[in-house]
């Protein structure tokens, strides 16, 4: 598996990232809303110590969210290795993750055990294998909560079965320009799949990148989740494409200047938000991926995706800085990259 | 005297070009409302007449409005060289104009004769001389309508006396983003000076750029019309810098943000509005003339405010386009000439 922010593939130049995750409980244990913190840290120590018992897992590292930099944690947030829930839990919770960012099992979210594996472009067969391999291995070690009808059993009952998620992070622009996203959303619906923003439930569609993810866990296998899921992702990847063509002939010069002025903001400007450079990003990504601007790659707007996040931005000033401060900092690294990145 | 969009002269960098105007009329005959078309064909050979018989004035050219292509006369209003009134009236109306465009003498406006005298920078001086120079030679070869007691004789009685007009055209971004113009023109009123659009009576300050001239005509010397008004130009500069400090200061990094993304946007953009580029227009060149910006200069800004116009840029594609197309158009040429400026 590849780092999704740095290691871009380019099978499907659409598709940021996939990520497969699997909501696993131990048996005979309460779900983690009803731990005190010192049952949570045994689940911790139960979890972690099962890890550093096995040989391929040892190189997680255990991060608890009580002891660390709020920053540090942050940033785990916006590379889309944590979740925000995790985080409003810091007092019980903590997370593994590997050196290369892959793979990550936060402890006492929703479930004892979360394990994603997220890997660049459209790979849900790689993630998935990663996580099935290493839940494997971990099941050699804990007594999962297991039913023989209900499969895995989690907190949220549409968890239940497989406790599997997978979803992909795809770039829809042209949808979201022409309003089409809620119709989507209503067509996914009916072959199981949601779609959300950039931070999953609840969240924006910020930089026009969404999450599609299967909505049912219960009665199908992981490979026919999977294959489900891609069969849905290609049509939407079809209709986003349909309409940057049709855009393109039906209204060049629009769509070309949408792109170029993007990329002439974000090269000149001296202060920009968070939300407005996302959306920049987005038409950006979509000249790259159109091959209208050849001097970008997607690998660094990847990394721009991520590197102009607050805590990113905070952590890399080294202190806690004022909004305004961040939004300065955001358009001075925006500027250097983009600047670097077309001088190579 | 230089040409105002080419020949720019440093004098004063936020003094875009000085203009000294002539209103003058025929004795014994009827102001231009009054006439027929022959009889306004009648004034327009005795006037380019006198001029061809004088030997100074012979490089004057006449241009009948009825005889010319309405783009290309629509080019010399673009350059401030005749009035959107001269325009209207083009079944009886001509215009006299110099090689260089720095003079130019129109006829059958609202009245007989408009000389006037325009040069790049603040020079009231130096036009008024050259328009002097013309009118003197003229009163050699036409009858003047003048009265002993109300001096030169005018269709508006706001012009009589010295029938002179002196303008300059001011750049005045940072009065103008802090809504201080209203005010401004108040006081200004008291003092004899009226603030007007970059396109004269009733325009908007497209550009941030105003015109500032004398309302007074009579009882006065034409050395005191200009004297006062470089006097209250230089205190209306005074407060125009001293708002910019202010900004810079205070709000150093949105000042910047402002300047840059301007240049970002006219670097890049594929199609854009008259109104939109002359807006951004001002905010680089208010970073030129702050030294904020390097390799852009003010003569190529002049030169973009004229070719950039409507007529200019339908007379450069060659025919009658759409506003579209003179859009794109225009995009086009911001690129291009700012691209080569930069690589110089």
């Amino acid at each position: 598996m590849n780092n999704w922010i740095s290691g871009y593939n380019n099978t499907n130049n659409l598709v940021i990232s996939s990520r497969v995750r699997l909501a696993r409980n131990l048996d005979k244990m309460p779900f983690p809303i009803k731990l005190d913190e010192e049952r949570s840290n045994d689940i911790i120590s139960k979890v972690s110590g099962a890890c550093t018992s096995i040989d391929e897992l040892q190189n997680l590292k255990l991060i608890k969210l009580l002891e660390n930099d709020p920053i540090d944690i942050g940033c785990y947030l916006e590379k889309h290795l944590i979740s925000k829930n995790l985080m409003d839990q810091f007092n019980k919770t903590a997370f593994l993750i590997d050196e290369k960012e892959t793979i990550s099992l936060m402890i006492n979210e929703e479930d004892h055990i979360r394990l994603q594996c997220i890997t660049s472009g459209l790979d849900l067969k790689g993630a998935y294998d990663e996580c099935n391999k290493i839940d494997s291995l971990l099941e050699s070690k804990l007594d999962y909560a297991f039913n023989e009808k209900l499969g895995y059993l989690t907190a949220c009952p549409t968890n239940l079965g497989t406790g599997m998620r997978a979803s992909v992070m795809v770039h829809l622009p042209a949808l979201t320009i022409y309003k089409e996203i809620p119709s989507l959303l209503k067509t996914l619906t009916q072959f199981g799949i949601t779609i959300r923003g950039l931070y999953g439930e609840g969240s924006r569609a910020d930089g026009n990148i969404y999450q599609l993810s299967n909505q049912i866990t219960l009665g199908l296998s992981e490979e026919e989740i999977i294959s489900n899921l891609e069969g849905v992702l290609s049509q939407v990847i079809d209709q986003e494409n349909k309409k940057r063509e049709i855009c393109l002939e039906k209204y060049k010069f629009e769509f070309l200047d949408r792109v170029y002025r993007a990329l002439g903001i974000l090269t000149n400007s001296i202060i920009i938000s968070n939300r407005e450079s996302l959306e920049l990003f987005s038409y950006v990504r979509m000249g790259v991926e159109m091959a209208i601007i050849k001097d970008v790659n997607l690998n660094l707007l990847n990394e721009l995706l991520v590197i102009t996040q607050p805590n990113n931005i905070k952590k890399s000033i080294g202190k806690e800085v004022s909004e305004r401060e961040v939004d300065i900092e955001r358009a001075k690294i925006i500027r250097e990259r983009l600047k670097i990145e077309k001088e190579d």
